[in-house]
């Protein structure tokens, strides 16, 4: 299997890849929803083109540094930063951006907006933000529809700033509790005399029921791009629709019943998202990945593995979007055809 | 607190860094046990030569690619690699490393030993091999004293190869039973007309009990140089003796008991090592970083946490290995002094 390729290797089936793409595409345009793939699962210049070519408004970064990799071949045009930025070096590159790319960012308190107001008071335009609102996922974002509006109202008043919209991270499964807060939010900040031009929803495990949250009007995503175990376990894909995928070798078979592959957490890093083992192995649902340092994998069986030093086999790891953090490179392919190495410009930005 | 650094970063105290290298040096030199560390740790040559003339014998690799890392300065001449070596590009690399360094082996299977001494026959030296030996870590290693005398055997016989010695990665806390299965299997080799020239033990968390494994010539050992939470957990070092911390910056503080800081996954990594939480606060034993994803750490606390939004904070990580991973450079400190970015050679290594 991929004779050709040193292990553990990191594959990227584009046919699958592609599907995926053009399938969510379609239900966002079904929907009338905006779609702006978080890019933080491939980290690829090209394949977020692929994503704005099929239909895509723009794409979504977390870090400055990712944003600053992805447009450093040219060709994207559109990007919001869901995260709060602070601090000198980050607001100067920020500024910098701006002027490249059509940029919006998300900010949730006010020492965050004075920053970015003080940074673009001096900007030729007004750089967008969009209000963070935690729906339910207790991370980042004001607690509050009426905090959002307080926000929004300082957004709008304050220089070099201008108030874009809504923006939340839910937690999976609560479509009806984010409606509520989006909604009411939208209403509090219209009625003080700004409009909200966009309310920006995401996450892959609701991304079929992005339709029960009317009043987003974008919504973002990831995984879907390559889907993952944690997708398959929560019924999002099916196994075929899994375009990542780790190929490893069996270094090491001790016992009838346990196996060792040279791909460690270094790889398939130790994300479990609440699942058990460390990733599924394609074709054998039997095994079970039980264990893992850096560059091992213990695979286990009740009944022997059948396993054996030298074979390859192929994982869905649980997490698509952390393994391509780990590799400068990955391989592209096409079932069983090997297209090439594809470099990954923005793994590891983490500023 | 550093405030001319970006956040997140890695930082690496050199004064704290030295003191465990000398420190473990001279235990090692008391009880009459050869040091070869391993740099999984650090993956930094400099910090190898560090301990190389602080005493050590050589360094050890868990794959081809640290090793080239590590020699691409020079000064670094002697190498192990505790890792079984398969397929014909990764044997192709190790006859061409073992033409620049003092190289030797682990192998625990007999398809693994073959391909080492076909690749090997024709090299102008032998290739010393070690008998990797499962002593109750249930990862890789021949699981009896008996089968480690086959294997011995198979290696003393074989073209391009000579038999070193044993080799183990202990669970934690089993020297008896390490003691009785290298004594066993020593006995077995050398009664069978073998020297068993070195028997190498290893592991952080049994790094004080080294010496109740007296059958053992050698311990490899790496998270010891930096140190790290789940070592401080078990009782093997202080927070004092932790050399590496992230920095990180308070991004949201959006209710009085939880914050949001700007490392998450992507640097602190999701390993566990059977703790809760995700690192130690320095400083604030009260707060727990309590969920991670990529690029957001939620810190939680029962009081209000005293945490806000710009301020900065210290991380001992629960897993310091894994840490250096993730990014493509540290920051070296002594105390409250910057000296400076050093690249990770060896970051990424996994062929």
């Amino acid at each position: 299997m991929f004779a050709e390729l040193d292990t553990p290797s990191v594959l990227i089936d584009m046919d699958i890849t592609e599907n995926n793409v053009i399938k969510y595409q379609k239900y966002c345009d079904r929907n009338n929803l905006e779609l702006r793939p978080h890019i933080k699962t491939h980290k690829i210049p090209a394949i977020a083109k692929l994503q704005l070519s099929s239909g895509a408004v723009g794409i979504t970064c977390q870090k400055i540094s990712e944003a600053e990799a992805m447009i450093s071949e040219g060709g994207i045009e559109d990007i919001l930063i869901t995260y709060n930025i602070l601090g000198p070096a980050k607001l100067l590159r920020l500024r910098k951006l701006a002027d490249k790319v059509n940029l919006s960012v998300v900010a949730d308190n006010s020492e965050c907006i004075r920053g970015l107001s003080e940074t673009f008071a001096t900007a030729s335009r007004p750089l967008p933000v969009l209000v963070e609102c935690d729906t339910g996922s207790e991370r980042c974002g004001v607690t509050s529809p009426e905090a959002a509006a307080v926000l929004a109202a300082e957004i709008g008043c304050l220089p070099g700033l201008t108030f874009k919209g809504l923006m939340t991270y839910p937690a999976a499964g609560q479509g009806k509790k984010i409606q509520e807060f989006l909604e009411s939010a939208k209403f509090l900040i219209e009625d003080a005399g700004q409009s909200v031009l966009v309310v920006s929803s995401g996450g892959s495990p609701d991304m079929w029921k992005a339709d029960m949250v009317p009043v987003a009007t974008e919504y973002r995503i990831g995984t879907y791009v390559y889907n993952d175990r944690s997708l398959q376990s929560r019924g999002v894909c099916g196994w075929a629709d899994c375009a990542l995928t780790v190929l490893a070798t069996v270094v090491s078979a001790p016992t009838k019943n346990r196996a060792i592959i040279d791909a460690g957490s270094k790889v398939l890093t130790s994300d479990l998202f609440g699942l058990t083992g460390h990733g599924h192995v394609l074709g054998q649902p039997d095994l079970k990945i039980d264990n893992l340092s850096e560059e091992h994998g213990r695979i286990i069986s009740e009944s022997p593995t059948g396993l054996f030093v030298g074979q390859r086999i192929r994982i869905v790891p649980n997490h698509a979007c952390v393994v391509t953090n780990m590799l400068d490179s990955v391989i592209l392919v096409r079932g069983k055809k090997i297209l090439g190495l594809q470099k990954i410009p923005a793994r590891g930005k983490v500023w």
